[in-house]
């Protein structure tokens, strides 16, 4: 093996940056060269990209975002784009292509495997945690940090006021980020895509009559609701609305947005991404094809890339249990 | 003197409770009693009270929020209600009241003052720095760390995927905290209401036209614009869905809100309440009335209550120069 | 099962407040009473306890240290002092006490045992991860976080002057902050315990050239050595007096010392807590007797109190293969 | 005028690249020419320089260090150095030189002035805040905000143990970020150098009264002494020791050290760096020369070179005296 190359895909998520570093690192040490395309698949199609040697990856361990940059490529979808991609790579002798990114990125990097004969190594990267076949996600820790940190600044207040704030955070088809930010702040109530039935719309007879019970019981005192973004119609900003109203009695909204995908990666992840990025390198030098490098239970695995998206991955149902049982109206007689 | 008491009112800001640990160290240190009302002014009406000795302010100098809660209070207005609070100061022998909170807390203050014969002396505390004699207030440093901590964090996706983010920071009628933030991120634009000419809508040509040329002379890269709230019809989520459409590239929201009225005080705050708050109990110990203790180059001056609204507080012009001279469009050829 | 009773001992964990919230309102929810020993087992000895209702759990998920307070409490080994606890503890009527600490408070607890006939439960809270039988400890995850922040900042300086520093952190017979901390700073060089043959002395000629010939390579830069405490007479203190002089050039030591164990939990520590309190309340109601309560990949598990001593638990291979291979003279050529 | 030079010099600060980022923008916007001389004075000696561009300064105003390298420069002291230096800077056609450090670095720029005909102009950047003419330095705020964050965590451990720690901050001379850290975390003592006579030894006694008698008034609780570095003989570690001997209960050193002089800077400091390093420039273009440019009482000043190292920059007394008085022994009878 002579030469691999990298690129980062899709949102941006803390610890890329480190992944790269381990890639590069990594790949000195077995004297492979590395060349890193810029703007996730875009780079590839337009032949973008900058040669990358130790001395460009040090001091990028502890930086967000990606030095590679990234982006949506919608058009990747076509037989034409992937053959110009594995065009590309032919010309440039790349041996392996290792792909950071999360399922959008490698259902690209299945397509592209259909018209490349290079190796196809893909690596989770992802706040949102939502990979089948990992435990945990290069970006995924700091989110829930980062979300932490909002959701105790946001207590300071609802506590000196005694109001309820819905604090609303990212994980569109996943309530990772949710459940860990809610049990995590010690939220009384959370509103996750896994909780919430089928074709049901959330119930706000129930989440208003929690409120009022919980506050009763206690005393009137500070209430959060953690729910993740596209679970209301209008999302957390119309929840509050109606809550207000219904209840009579102030809600105040606060979206996290995009502050959760930035900062400097906690430990966890640039731990993680270290892992997986230097262990990526070596299966690439012994000749693996079309996996993902993942975690499970604290080893580095290697996983079929159609597996990880085979079935849905599932919250931590003891988690779960002890969040909604803190709270249990029924199991908490005053 | 022998007995005074204290309450926050308003939103509440960082470094209250280090204020009201000066109030009561400083208290104790002249023999003075300190009691502390509950809940704004709400708490001044319905006898909610609690005593504040040395040890209830262990602990607390680093906590955001307020231990004597906060509450809006809009009947304060009235003969009655300023009565009754009289009645009840009196009642409890209360020598001088020190009320912590913002422009409004400063009106119930004046309103009371017209109905009750003790002391009053004003600390502005509001995260807005929107108040009149006093060059800081307190809560205003941190939040304007807590909004640049964010937007750093923003930059790092805005930079992976060269983007434009319209960042809404809080200041309603000033913009204090939006200049030092755009200042602070290196914003490349920032919309204010004190340049935002009266009965004038937001110039969305110029807004567009600045970052087309900017992003055109630097080569493409991330565009950031910080905004105060209720500048634009619809808040930065109408506004970016706004030049999402007209300029045909992505441009992302992201609302600040109340995480920029929480947190542990940083060390300007602690340090401005401390001194502000025991100034304020050797200004009643002195026998003085109806004014605001504040900070004017670094020293502590007393500030008659009425003109801390006589006029409007002005930004730092050179600060404000500074930001737009570098990226004025004009003055930066290429 | 009506009564149950919790204290912390050893050295504080950040992290314990929120084990001990979760053992209080799961206990709530089973009709269980709880009452939190203060000291350690000092308060065990001398009856010093309080009452522990839900009430006073609120808000305390994010506090560093614990309100149970801490102590060591040496005297804990004789007979004398078990018999009193225990006669203590059924005067009480306790039927189990939960102990969070780390190995001597775990020693504690099966001396204990021998002489008390009611349940004992040990929830691992330390900031070392120096506990077979569980993957992670309370504690742990924002030590090395604390670490990562401090090295973070050092580099800054390290790098404008292009200076050698040598860190050192806490785990007087574990590696496991050290290796985390120095894989997350992307650190030149770790010195731990599990590295250093027995009975040898760290190899000084070793460091100077790894050193030495790492900065020849590429080119003159920063270099950090993340050392554990102990491992050198003198510490870190002399060590890079020793260097300095050895080398002649500038090598700065940083302590990071007690700041490692307080501060809010990360999101981490705060579930792992979360998990293991509501875990042992319900294993207590279970009728469990002398285990810990611990986690291993992922899932909350019991291990018999003895064998969580009885072997010595390993740094993760690949962390330190990787570690070091990043380094490797011999393996990176020019 | 048609270039200008840069370079960074002594201690790096927090804000160093917020001002270089300053210089560039406004000497582009004035189209003035910048190049940076690397290493401090060592950089103007070995022609080691770059140029700087807007597209250089990008995403730095965040960043701890400095772009340009820092570093010592013994020899610059000589007239042969200086001359070199004046040379050098006359190959390059360099009008003015730009120099941001603290008093070192300045004395530099004045030997330097006496040896060349070009302007030369000063800007305080240290964290020590040690600069006569100017109320604030460059990097002195994230400084005393990096400090109070450790002492927080201290804290932590304190109370939880009921413990004294001595914690020591930097300022070899000064005791501005000793007396801001003091009070912004709530210290029960400080010992600053402007507090010790000169030629009298620490008081000893004095310390373990104070530390008693508070104990023993307001119940056994956590003690912090703030103390600069330099101080006492052997430092904080040595002190400790001896505390421990002498009061016979357990008191522990902590050494901040380097982590005061790294991380990102906080708000007060990049808007400072952003005013001096902006008028810094327009100074040079002015024709202005042998001064600093400095901040008091919020407006940039120019002040003659000379004036910085003439008199003594004074702590805020009513700071002192509110320090001192909150745990005075006589003032706050039981």
């Amino acid at each position: 093996m002579k030469r691999i190359a990298v690129l980062t895909s899709g949102g941006d998520a803390p610890g890329m940056n480190a992944c790269i570093r381990a890639i590069v690192l990594t790949a000195h040490r077995n004297q492979i060269e590395v060349i890193g395309y810029r703007h996730g698949y875009n780079g590839l199609l337009k032949r973008e990209y900058q040669p990358l040697h130790p001395g460009d990856v040090v001091n990028i361990i502890q930086r967000g975002g990606t030095i590679l940059r990234s982006a949506r490529c919608p058009e990747f979808v076509s037989t034409e784009s992937a053959e110009r991609a594995a065009q590309n790579l032919n010309d440039m002798h790349i041996d392996a292509l290792l792909i950071i990114g999360g399922n959008g990125s490698f259902m690209g990097a299945e397509h592209l495997g259909r018209h490349w004969d290079g190796q196809i190594i893909t690596l989770p990267g992802t706040i949102d945690n939502d990979i089948t076949g990992t435990d945990g996600t290069i970006g995924y820790y700091t989110a829930i940090d980062t979300a932490l940190e909002a959701i105790d600044k946001v207590r300071d207040t609802a506590d000196a006021f005694e109001r309820i704030f819905l604090i609303e955070v990212m994980g569109r088809h996943a309530g990772f980020i949710g459940l860990n930010a809610a049990i995590g702040s010690g939220a009384e109530q959370m509103l996750l895509p896994e909780l919430v039935d089928d074709g049901n719309a959330i119930d706000l007879k129930q989440i208003m009559r929690h409120v009022k019970v919980t506050r009763e019981k206690r005393g009137m005192c500070s209430y959060i609701i953690v729910i993740t973004e596209n679970l209301y119609p209008g999302g957390a900003n119309a929840l509050a609305t109606k809550l207000t109203e219904e209840m009579n009695v102030d809600c105040k909204p606060v979206i996290l947005g995009y502050i959760q995908r930035g900062g400097s990666p906690v430990s966890m992840d640039r731990i993680l991404a270290t892992k997986l990025g230097a262990y990526a390198v070596e299966a690439a030098r012994d000749g693996k094809h079309l996996i993902m490098i993942g975690e499970q239970n604290h080893n580095v695995v290697e996983i079929p890339l159609e597996q990880t998206r085979s079935s849905k991955k599932p919250l931590d149902p003891y988690l779960v249990e002890i969040q909604q049982d803190f709270f249990d109206l029924v199991k908490n007689p005053v």
